[in-house]
């Protein structure tokens, strides 16, 4: 959207953020099914009057979108998945408004998850875990459609089976060689679809729902390894590859996948003092946590040549 | 610890807040165990001295109060409950240093569970969790000693069964009555054990991290009610007492429980324009969740007259 | 407020947290003044049979405080502090509802200060500073009155004149002892007015805005000590007892004050390795800021043995 | 830095990120100069093996890039700017490394400012102020650059004249029109300068410094207009609009500029219920500010059809 304004270049874009709406549905046995979402919506449009002679006519205003989020949560009369319903408030906005020539929506998804009591799942109790679901969707007027999807917050560490060796050393090194210390990171994931219009999305109720389950156990099983021996990692980028990988290995229906992975670092911690040279030895027992400096290894992997 | 100096009153503590320790234990089979606590100290000492002349000689420096948090994790050969380790870690204070007459730690355990890969617990693999498990610990240079324990970030949210009805109405009250709403909230709990002093302490390896789990799903089932059918909530004060009541009913061996329980609200989403009267109309499916301003609720209850 | 209910210790409060206001004034030259509080209400008040019954008759819903806040602050023909906006409305509810016997109102006032443009005090216009000015009220039915104002987030630093030296030396022992290092803190403060009834407030308008510009004065003058000297300070703890001293003997109208200064540390940086023993040799040039863990440092000083 | 691995695209970067760093400079009249950093660092290279097959030959350690910061801090004899210490680090890790074809710094200074005492500055006293100094650098190892500066946290407000009128109005539309609101703000701005190789940048000390302080009175000045009467704004769009181009009239070294302005609404306050129609009516008096859902406007403005 860059267009020219006083022989300047410009660019511009409006949206909502922070949309918060839940949804409750009810089957027929009585049980209750629930979602949370985060909703960011940012609208690339027609509108340049607005910012340069102050004439809003076409403008969609930020309020309206937000409404526009309640209304079509409204019309969900069944469960979806957090990405059928960005691509459906997406679709909305560019072909409701003239002016609007791309719509991109952003959705956390709030971890509720179905409470178990003695064994039994609840027909209408949650609770918060952990990690979320996250989408983002970018849908054109001509029906052009980019679907990615993702995962925030995903924190894994295993306390052996780690090493960092054979690095380069130069004057500003300091950083002992090791094959045994602890590895932990937050993973953030996002994965991208190959459909790329509108009408090339699976019919499958749910199908993005169960992919993304399918994938967070990708990831996990990569990163751990089998649950007696393990699996050694050389390094975070070593371990990162190997999940991207797995990942596109396993499903073809994915085309890329981008993992950010910071170290979550967990020092060794030995104590002295000039009159006690040994207050703690180290001896992969305890750690010293730190979440600043970190590392940040970030990499992505796509079947294609396309950009990411 | 209040002192008269210069004819004003003054109390004074000191301390080191923040304090991050990792403890990695093997077992025979080369199973790992692994937690990872923040730990604050708090100290009430005879250091008057420091505060009005600038002279530290009874002064426990916070450095060495970090280092003494990683000298106690070192030494600890077996995994052991959160409050173990800060009851030992006070005991430290009180008994090494004349000065020292009183010591508080805090600490606040991050809720990494062990992994399961394909049904399996997975050897040295864990995961981040939700809710964390704290403790608070006084330790006297007497022995005397007050232990509790607690949750923090229990978010739980139930879909139907709650209701909120036949409260003061007056010139400023616009919330209607219902019978059916969404009722969510995040629970804090904070619960007291009777051990009066170091000598009381129950010698069973783990018994408070037992207890911690044991406490936890009493407070969950109580929120809840049965699987199939819930139970009724009348209220957020309604709901916490019951939680509370059904704590001391079933574990003698606590003696208070405190619960905060601030409401997660979601709001009924009725939508309507001066052109449009029915945009939206809410039938217990669209909410707009928000933070704030929430209602704050809180309690104890006790089983006997004692200062909480 | 603890009673006995089925043999047990019962207390409870609830209330409206984080509910947020913003209130214009405009003077007859057209000049705005502005505030934006955040206002956390607490009520006592008897109202049991909503824990134990289900029964609400007794309940001042939490969004009746809510709205309670916004008829107050309408109700406000003329800029006030926000000690009195508070007062005002910790009175409203124990004397307008029966149930209340005590009213505690938080507020935390956001630092939106006048910008000036080219020198000149704009108008309407607004720039949001740093540290903050809060308030805390308690009001009883009687009358009875408790008033404090406070500061949040008054981050100082001074780059040299600090010490600490002779503080115990243990086994666990390590700081070495300094007479010039870096010394920093966030400040935050609480100090109480002698007020103890409804009828003795002072009736001068803005009254406590003005003691709170003042109070923070001596605090931040107390720490840095004269432009070109500064003052040596031999540890946070001789600063702190100097800054509430400085207060208390400033300010008649004043009865204690309460001070947290917890350490934001900066260490030395020294580098080596093996290979290079001399990497980054500290000079009192290079620190590595830190966060975590941090000293805690607190105290009250009380012009008389009354409880804080 | 895309590759092809195994029949896939790959692209990757690792990097250091929060680095906190402070240095203390002091002139021969004994005053001190004080600046605090937290420094990511984000570095290209050629080191695919260390992805595929764990062989880290050409790794930099994420700790050495870190040590590489406080070597670099040490080195800085004289004060200079955030920008200028940037762009030394990059030029370092792509003329030391051969492996690293670009690196990417990115700083954020936090605002930490000389106190005044008695309206004199202090020798060696600082206090932290609210918006941020930031900058991003990418250093080419053919001595190729990118610098850009900009300002985080940036809150502005205005009481009055502002409004929206005259947007698209649908059965989506809710939002009534208005002359007379609240503009409220948190500015985040970037700026691109025109130097696109090492040898370019200005010799001249704190240059950018300077710039920084140059370009946020120029924001300031227009989003308020003059301190008597103001100026209009007909939205956020056309303010954010103003503000851009103001920017590049009046700075000829500014080859682009960036605004993110999302609203911080203050919503009108107007309460009503069955039994009592007007309990609180709007009169531009009473507002509930509210940080979710909020309004997003960002835009670009550039001299040039180059890529922001």
């Amino acid at each position: 959207m860059a267009d020219e304004v006083e022989g300047l270049r410009f660019e511009q874009r409006h949206g909502k953020a922070r949309v918060r709406v839940a949804r409750v549905w009810k089957d027929e046995n009585g049980r209750h099914f629930f979602v949370e979402w985060n909703v960011s919506i940012s609208l690339l449009s027609d509108c340049l009057p607005a910012y340069v002679r102050g004439d809003n006519s076409d403008i969609v205003a930020t309020d309206t979108m937000k409404n526009t989020v309640y209304v079509k949560a409204k019309e969900c009369s069944e469960q979806l998945s957090v990405e059928d319903f960005a691509i459906g408030l997406a679709k909305h906005f560019t072909s409701f408004y003239q002016q609007v020539t791309t719509a991109i929506i952003k959705i956390v998804e709030k971890p509720w998850e179905r409470v178990c009591i003695d064994g039994q799942p609840h027909g209408h109790g949650f609770k918060l875990g952990s990690e979320k679901h996250t989408t983002e969707v970018a849908v054109k007027k001509s029906g052009a459609l980019l679907v990615s999807s993702g995962i925030e917050g995903l924190s894994l560490l295993k306390t052996t089976k780690s090493g960092f060796e054979g690095f380069i050393r130069d004057k500003n090194t300091i950083l002992p060689e090791t094959r045994e210390r602890m590895l932990a990171t937050e993973v953030s994931a996002s994965w991208r679809y190959p459909f790329e219009s509108l009408s090339s999305i699976p019919a499958k109720p749910l199908y993005f729902t169960e992919r993304y389950i399918d994938v967070k156990k990708v990831l996990i099983d990569t990163f751990f390894g089998p649950p007696k021996e393990g699996v050694y990692s050389a390094s975070v980028q070593s371990t990162l590859y190997h999940m991207a990988k797995a990942v596109l290995g396993r499903f073809p229906d994915i085309s890329s996948i981008q993992l950010k992975m910071p170290n979550l670092h967990f020092l060794p911690v030995n104590l002295s003092s000039k009159d006690n040279p040994v207050i703690v030895k180290f001896e992969d027992d305890v750690y010293l946590p730190t979440d600043e400096p970190h590392g940040s290894i970030e990499a992505s992997l796509s079947r294609i040549w396309s950009k990411m």
